[in-house]
Protein backbone atom coordinates (compact mmCIF):
# COMPACT_ATOMS: atom_id res chain seq x y z
CA UNK A 1 0.00 0.00 0.00
CA UNK A 2 1.07 3.55 -1.15
CA UNK A 3 -0.40 6.57 0.74
CA UNK A 4 0.58 10.06 -0.11
CA UNK A 5 -0.79 14.08 -1.48
CA UNK A 6 -0.99 14.14 -5.02
CA UNK A 7 1.33 17.22 -4.61
CA UNK A 8 4.15 14.77 -3.58
CA UNK A 9 4.00 13.90 -7.19
CA UNK A 10 5.97 16.43 -9.20
CA UNK A 11 4.24 18.68 -11.91
CA UNK A 12 5.61 17.93 -15.18
CA UNK A 13 4.67 19.96 -18.43
CA UNK A 14 2.05 17.90 -20.43
CA UNK A 15 3.48 18.86 -23.76
CA UNK A 16 0.85 22.39 -23.72
CA UNK A 17 1.65 25.73 -22.94
CA UNK A 18 -0.29 25.97 -19.25
CA UNK A 19 -0.74 22.71 -18.86
CA UNK A 20 0.78 20.25 -16.21
CA UNK A 21 0.60 16.60 -15.24
CA UNK A 22 1.35 14.58 -12.14
CA UNK A 23 1.57 10.72 -12.23
CA UNK A 24 0.22 10.02 -8.94
CA UNK A 25 -0.57 6.25 -9.50
CA UNK A 26 1.87 4.76 -12.37
CA UNK A 27 2.92 1.30 -14.00
CA UNK A 28 6.25 1.55 -12.10
CA UNK A 29 4.44 2.32 -8.24
CA UNK A 30 2.81 -1.40 -9.36
CA UNK A 31 -0.25 -0.22 -10.35
CA UNK A 32 -1.48 -3.44 -12.28
CA UNK A 33 -3.90 -2.15 -15.38
CA UNK A 34 -4.62 1.99 -15.32
CA UNK A 35 -2.64 4.91 -14.45
CA UNK A 36 -4.12 8.13 -12.36
CA UNK A 37 -2.90 11.70 -13.42
CA UNK A 38 -3.92 14.88 -11.96
CA UNK A 39 -3.90 17.86 -14.77
CA UNK A 40 -4.03 21.69 -13.84
CA UNK A 41 -5.11 23.52 -16.44
CA UNK A 42 -4.25 27.57 -16.43
CA UNK A 43 -7.13 30.13 -17.20
CA UNK A 44 -7.54 30.59 -20.61
CA UNK A 45 -5.81 26.97 -21.83
CA UNK A 46 -6.30 23.92 -23.44
CA UNK A 47 -5.45 20.65 -24.04
CA UNK A 48 -4.89 19.48 -27.70
CA UNK A 49 -8.20 18.67 -29.67
CA UNK A 50 -6.76 15.13 -30.42
CA UNK A 51 -7.57 11.75 -30.14
CA UNK A 52 -5.93 8.08 -29.37
CA UNK A 53 -6.98 4.40 -28.73
CA UNK A 54 -7.37 4.80 -25.21
CA UNK A 55 -10.59 6.15 -22.68
CA UNK A 56 -10.28 8.53 -20.30
CA UNK A 57 -12.23 8.40 -17.12
CA UNK A 58 -12.15 12.33 -15.62
CA UNK A 59 -13.24 13.68 -12.78
CA UNK A 60 -13.19 17.65 -11.89
CA UNK A 61 -11.50 18.61 -8.35
CA UNK A 62 -11.74 22.34 -9.44
CA UNK A 63 -12.28 24.86 -11.64
CA UNK A 64 -14.97 24.96 -14.75
CA UNK A 65 -14.86 24.88 -18.21
CA UNK A 66 -15.69 22.23 -20.88
CA UNK A 67 -14.94 19.42 -22.78
CA UNK A 68 -15.18 19.58 -27.12
CA UNK A 69 -15.82 16.81 -28.63
CA UNK A 70 -17.04 15.94 -32.56
CA UNK A 71 -20.41 16.74 -31.20
CA UNK A 72 -20.06 19.92 -29.67
CA UNK A 73 -19.37 21.24 -26.09
CA UNK A 74 -19.88 20.10 -22.79
CA UNK A 75 -19.47 22.09 -19.48
CA UNK A 76 -17.56 20.64 -16.51
CA UNK A 77 -17.37 21.57 -12.99
CA UNK A 78 -16.40 20.50 -10.17
CA UNK A 79 -17.56 17.13 -9.51
CA UNK A 80 -18.14 16.23 -13.24
CA UNK A 81 -17.82 12.73 -14.38
CA UNK A 82 -16.34 12.06 -18.18
CA UNK A 83 -15.95 9.47 -20.39
CA UNK A 84 -14.17 9.91 -22.96
CA UNK A 85 -14.50 6.73 -25.52
CA UNK A 86 -11.34 5.07 -27.34
CA UNK A 87 -10.60 6.87 -30.69
CA UNK A 88 -13.01 10.00 -29.66
CA UNK A 89 -11.97 13.20 -30.27
CA UNK A 90 -11.70 15.70 -26.98
CA UNK A 91 -10.33 18.76 -25.53
CA UNK A 92 -10.33 20.32 -22.00
CA UNK A 93 -10.64 23.95 -21.80
CA UNK A 94 -10.67 26.51 -18.95
CA UNK A 95 -12.82 29.09 -18.83
CA UNK A 96 -12.76 30.30 -15.50
CA UNK A 97 -10.86 32.41 -13.91
CA UNK A 98 -8.56 29.73 -11.49
CA UNK A 99 -6.89 26.51 -12.43
CA UNK A 100 -9.29 23.55 -13.59
CA UNK A 101 -7.50 20.90 -12.33
CA UNK A 102 -8.85 17.37 -12.75
CA UNK A 103 -8.48 13.51 -12.58
CA UNK A 104 -7.80 11.45 -15.60
CA UNK A 105 -7.29 7.56 -15.70
CA UNK A 106 -6.08 6.18 -18.53
CA UNK A 107 -5.45 1.63 -19.11
CA UNK A 108 -1.12 0.87 -19.51
CA UNK A 109 -0.17 0.81 -23.20
CA UNK A 110 0.40 -3.11 -23.04
CA UNK A 111 -3.37 -2.95 -22.83
CA UNK A 112 -3.87 -1.97 -26.02
CA UNK A 113 -5.89 -3.98 -28.29
CA UNK A 114 -7.31 -5.97 -25.42
CA UNK A 115 -10.81 -4.32 -25.31
CA UNK A 116 -11.02 -5.23 -29.15
CA UNK B 1 -18.21 10.84 -24.57
CA UNK B 2 -20.65 11.14 -21.76
CA UNK B 3 -20.55 14.04 -19.35
CA UNK B 4 -22.91 14.10 -15.81
CA UNK B 5 -22.36 15.34 -12.41
CA UNK B 6 -21.51 12.12 -9.67
CA UNK B 7 -24.95 12.62 -7.64
CA UNK B 8 -26.60 12.10 -11.58
CA UNK B 9 -25.46 8.14 -10.21
CA UNK B 10 -27.78 6.71 -7.68
CA UNK B 11 -26.06 5.95 -4.09
CA UNK B 12 -26.13 2.19 -3.28
CA UNK B 13 -25.58 0.22 -0.22
CA UNK B 14 -21.86 -1.15 -0.58
CA UNK B 15 -23.44 -3.95 2.07
CA UNK B 16 -22.23 -2.16 4.83
CA UNK B 17 -23.89 0.23 7.35
CA UNK B 18 -23.06 3.57 6.72
CA UNK B 19 -21.24 3.17 3.76
CA UNK B 20 -22.74 3.98 0.22
CA UNK B 21 -20.98 3.98 -3.39
CA UNK B 22 -22.23 5.20 -6.55
CA UNK B 23 -21.02 3.32 -10.14
CA UNK B 24 -20.47 6.29 -11.94
CA UNK B 25 -18.25 5.18 -14.87
CA UNK B 26 -19.14 1.10 -15.13
CA UNK B 27 -18.93 -1.50 -17.86
CA UNK B 28 -22.13 -1.27 -19.13
CA UNK B 29 -21.44 2.42 -19.53
CA UNK B 30 -18.52 1.92 -22.30
CA UNK B 31 -15.98 1.54 -20.53
CA UNK B 32 -13.22 -0.99 -21.51
CA UNK B 33 -11.20 -1.30 -18.90
CA UNK B 34 -12.04 0.20 -15.30
CA UNK B 35 -14.35 1.08 -13.61
CA UNK B 36 -14.86 4.52 -11.31
CA UNK B 37 -16.80 4.30 -8.38
CA UNK B 38 -17.50 7.36 -5.52
CA UNK B 39 -17.85 5.82 -2.30
CA UNK B 40 -19.67 7.95 1.08
CA UNK B 41 -18.16 6.30 4.74
CA UNK B 42 -20.53 8.54 7.35
CA UNK B 43 -18.63 9.50 10.70
CA UNK B 44 -17.42 6.99 12.86
CA UNK B 45 -18.26 3.91 10.03
CA UNK B 46 -15.69 1.69 7.83
CA UNK B 47 -15.43 -0.23 5.03
CA UNK B 48 -14.71 -3.91 6.04
CA UNK B 49 -11.48 -5.22 7.09
CA UNK B 50 -10.94 -7.70 3.39
CA UNK B 51 -9.01 -8.49 0.30
CA UNK B 52 -9.34 -9.27 -3.15
CA UNK B 53 -7.15 -9.76 -6.50
CA UNK B 54 -7.88 -6.22 -7.99
CA UNK B 55 -6.48 -3.33 -6.75
CA UNK B 56 -7.91 0.27 -5.88
CA UNK B 57 -6.55 2.97 -7.07
CA UNK B 58 -8.15 6.25 -4.45
CA UNK B 59 -8.15 10.01 -4.42
CA UNK B 60 -10.02 11.49 -1.24
CA UNK B 61 -12.36 13.97 -2.37
CA UNK B 62 -13.17 15.07 1.52
CA UNK B 63 -13.28 14.30 5.28
CA UNK B 64 -10.71 12.56 7.00
CA UNK B 65 -10.11 8.98 8.64
CA UNK B 66 -7.22 6.24 8.03
CA UNK B 67 -6.52 3.15 5.97
CA UNK B 68 -5.95 0.02 7.84
CA UNK B 69 -3.31 -2.27 6.39
CA UNK B 70 -1.45 -5.45 7.42
CA UNK B 71 1.14 -3.26 8.24
CA UNK B 72 -0.74 -0.51 10.38
CA UNK B 73 -2.79 2.52 9.32
CA UNK B 74 -2.05 5.40 7.25
CA UNK B 75 -4.12 8.34 7.78
CA UNK B 76 -5.75 10.14 4.65
CA UNK B 77 -7.48 13.56 3.85
CA UNK B 78 -8.78 15.42 1.06
CA UNK B 79 -6.60 14.99 -1.71
CA UNK B 80 -4.70 11.65 -0.98
CA UNK B 81 -3.58 9.34 -3.21
CA UNK B 82 -3.76 5.20 -2.37
CA UNK B 83 -2.54 2.47 -4.43
CA UNK B 84 -3.87 -0.86 -2.50
CA UNK B 85 -2.21 -3.62 -4.55
CA UNK B 86 -4.13 -6.81 -5.26
CA UNK B 87 -4.59 -9.35 -2.42
CA UNK B 88 -3.80 -6.50 -0.03
CA UNK B 89 -5.76 -6.47 2.97
CA UNK B 90 -7.39 -3.07 3.61
CA UNK B 91 -10.00 -0.84 5.00
CA UNK B 92 -11.21 2.53 4.69
CA UNK B 93 -12.12 4.19 8.21
CA UNK B 94 -13.86 7.42 8.83
CA UNK B 95 -12.36 9.22 11.78
CA UNK B 96 -13.90 12.78 11.13
CA UNK B 97 -17.17 14.54 11.92
CA UNK B 98 -17.89 14.69 7.99
CA UNK B 99 -18.94 12.30 5.07
CA UNK B 100 -15.49 10.52 4.03
CA UNK B 101 -15.91 10.84 0.64
CA UNK B 102 -13.26 8.85 -2.23
CA UNK B 103 -12.96 8.11 -5.60
CA UNK B 104 -12.04 4.37 -5.75
CA UNK B 105 -10.97 2.68 -9.21
CA UNK B 106 -11.34 -1.21 -10.25
CA UNK B 107 -10.31 -2.86 -13.13
CA UNK B 108 -13.48 -5.35 -14.59
CA UNK B 109 -13.87 -8.57 -13.57
CA UNK B 110 -12.53 -9.56 -17.01
CA UNK B 111 -9.46 -9.07 -16.05
CA UNK B 112 -8.50 -11.61 -13.52
CA UNK B 113 -5.30 -12.97 -14.80
CA UNK B 114 -4.33 -10.52 -17.10
CA UNK B 115 -1.45 -8.78 -15.41
CA UNK B 116 0.00 -12.01 -13.62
Amino acid sequence: MRVNHYTDTPAESAGVPGVTVRWVIRESDGAPHFAMRVFEVEPGKASPFHTHWWEHEVFVLSGRGHVKSADGTHPIRESSVVLVSPNEEHQFVNEGDDVLRFLCLIPHPSLEGWAQ
